[in-house]
């Protein structure tokens, strides 16, 4: 059968969650059905929602204080047929989400596929292999450096800290997600600027540094913007997709004029994501959704730093990001913010090989600014990947050590 | 100063909200500051975001026993210099609440624009104004309905359904937010069918319906699509803006090729507004940011019925969309679900005659019918702006009388 199984957690006072479940089941669907007449309930059967299972879960003295009534929870699956929308995401989610967001304590925690409709999706045009052969790295987690403190500065500037950064040896370099077209630093001259840059240290090192530049601008542009940007050589794209919306993130996939990496960058989209009652899961969006509809990357908080998501929510978007699909590519799980070198064997441990360790103040911070920065990340992903202790690997490391120094390690249980 | 300032309503157990907002004021423009030298400082200036106040709230012990943690709340302001973004609402989002949202129990509860940047935005094109002179309704609330469990259903079923909507009298027939493009009942067709069939009751009856078809499909193609539907004719497009994005409401609204009333759905936002701590404000996301980026009609839940707002927060959204302001029209609010005749007095009280009176089970769920739903909708609104007691007036509209003995009456108090 060619459906969507949604799964949602719900609040609800009643408790009744078979009669729940039944009214999104067909309030989201037929309408009605007990009342139809035999003829049009065969007609209607193949738009029928079902309910597929109501697992009820234990109530939670914390939540009934703060809803100030007494909720049951329960995890409740239903299947929409795809007979019922169009083969688009925002149909999807209207369907599922849609008057359904309104209605109550109901977040959305899962969307199954059948196959058929899987397949409507991209999934990443390069993925963690493909990823992988542009950089030319298998064996390692990727290391990535954000730009610091650009906003009303020149291209110059711009021009130095990309360099800073790529001698230090980091795979990537992202934009400043608020970093948006202006005079001082237009897209296609950060592109072409900063192609060049990176083109000369790599003639003096040998180590080839790619560079995501901003996608920004009006959504209706963003396709003709992204395939100049492919012409002019531009290695990679940010993009903020929770300003714009997903849909867009997937069109820009499919566009084979465009053919370039996507690395989705999660603004805005703590709107949606953080509450216990509302909103779509971490893994659904961040992970399923973002490596569905094309992300290469998907950058997110990690749970470590000053901005951090609960641990298991944070594992939860590297899983959907990175399990075995055999029709969709895998996504590179990008854990960010307050990440330095001693966090290494953490995000190793946590994320494993096939991430993205990523990294602003860790970086620019060190004491011997951003070349010392990558450096020390480098040595730390060695050193963690041969099991070594990264205070031992500081011996050899100057740069390491300064890290080490600067921001301490931490204790890695396996 | 061109500039924007956000309010956040900030949920923060340190209490330090001086320190919390010059972070923010800094972090989300120039990063630093006192560590800068003079001449830098002078460069960046106009670059720098600012604290334009701190209002601290009660604590809330409902609050601090949920969250585990003793939590003050303030209501914090920051501009944001227009110099740092361009004059795009994803580029706004993203610098006022692209990686804020992820920081923490941070609430985006109102955008203030400076007069140029208000002027970026389109406003609607016909709004309430507009709206009435299509229509040709001038002195009371419009009366909308809505198709009812069509999912599965034929052009004909549709085509009958409509008419009898239209029969009854109302203003506005609107599309269900979850009927796509199907072979069953296509977009072209659905409006070439309903323009016909409204056509033949205009004739009849002298009462003129307008019918909002369902804008629905790939981001990418829903310009086309919009134009093929003015050019066919199209009353007005129903949109689901929040399962796509503002800017492409936006971009609707300025192609003048489309030209056509544009009408904005609620699917989706429940996602984005109903927590306490994250999220947008009702009334920032489906008042003033709808009524900015174009649309006519703002659906929203209304506070009466089964799916409802709190009573504060719809009245919000209405004050939002119909505020008189120099630079943009005034849009329609259009308060939802579980409306019935009975209701109408207190909608007029709450919502003024400048507003959408929008039923679907309150006009098809009639004895007689969606042509006495309409009917019974249609003497309410002139009885509550007439102020007389719907129990008289139903003495003389025999549709009105069987609708509050269906449904009742609410007592309203002034």
């Amino acid at each position: 059968m060619s459906e969507v199984i949604a799964s949602y957690l719900i609040h609800d006072s009643s408790g009744d969650f078979e009669k729940k479940a039944e009214g999104i089941a067909l309030g989201l669907t037929v309408g009605s059905w007990t009342n139809l007449p035999l003829l049009e309930q065969e007609q209607l059967k193949k738009h029928k929602g079902r309910v597929v299972s109501i697992s009820e879960l234990e109530t939670c003295n914390r939540v009934n204080q703060y809803a100030g009534e007494q909720l049951k929870q329960a995890i409740v699956k239903i299947a929409y047929p795809a007979a019922n929308f169009s083969r688009d995401l925002p149909a999807i989610l209207t369907t599922v989400f849609g008057k359904l967001s309104l209605d109550g304590k109901v977040k959305l925690i899962d969307l199954d596929f059948s196959t058929d409709l899987l397949q409507a999706f991209p999934g990443p045009r390069f993925g963690i292999d493909g990823i992988r052969r542009l950089t030319n790295v298998s064996d390692r987690p990727l290391v990535m450096s954000i730009f610091k403190g650009v906003i009303g500065r020149d291209l110059d500037y711009l021009g130095t800290q990309l360099r800073e950064q790529a001698l230090g040896g980091v795979d990537l370099v992202k934009d400043d997600e608020i970093l948006f077209d202006s005079d001082l630093t237009p897209f296609e001259k950060r592109i072409t600027t900063g192609k060049a840059i990176l083109d000369g240290v790599y003639e003096e090192t040998g180590h080839r540094t790619l560079y995501a530049v901003n996608l920004t601008g009006r959504t209706y542009d963003l396709k003709e913007k992204a395939k100049r940007a492919a012409e002019l050589g531009a290695d990679a794209l940010l993009f903020n997709v929770f300003a714009y919306g997903l849909d867009v993130l997937q069109a820009l996939r499919e566009d084979d004029e465009i053919g370039i990496p996507l690395m989705a960058h999660p603004a805005v989209s703590g709107a949606l994501t953080p509450s216990e009652f509302y909103g779509f899961s971490h893994g659904l969006l961040l992970g399923k959704l973002l490596r569905l509809t094309g992300a290469d990357f998907s950058l997110f908080p990690s749970p470590y730093g000053s901005v951090a998501l609960p641990f298991e929510e944070a594992i939860s978007i590297g899983t959907e990001l990175t399990t075995p699909n055999h029709y969709v590519k895998r996504s590179f799980p990008v854990p960010s913010a307050g990440i330095h070198p001693g966090l290494v064997p953490l995000l190793v441990r946590d994320f494993g090989i096939d991430s993205v360790i990523n990294a602003g103040g860790g970086v620019h911070g060190h004491s011997d600014g951003a070349v010392g920065g990558g450096q020390a990340f480098r040595a730390a992903v060695d050193a963690s990947l041969k099991g070594i202790d990264l205070r031992d690997a500081a011996d050899t490391s100057d740069a390491l050590k300064k890290a080490l120094d600067l921001w301490g390690t931490v204790e890695v249980h396996a």
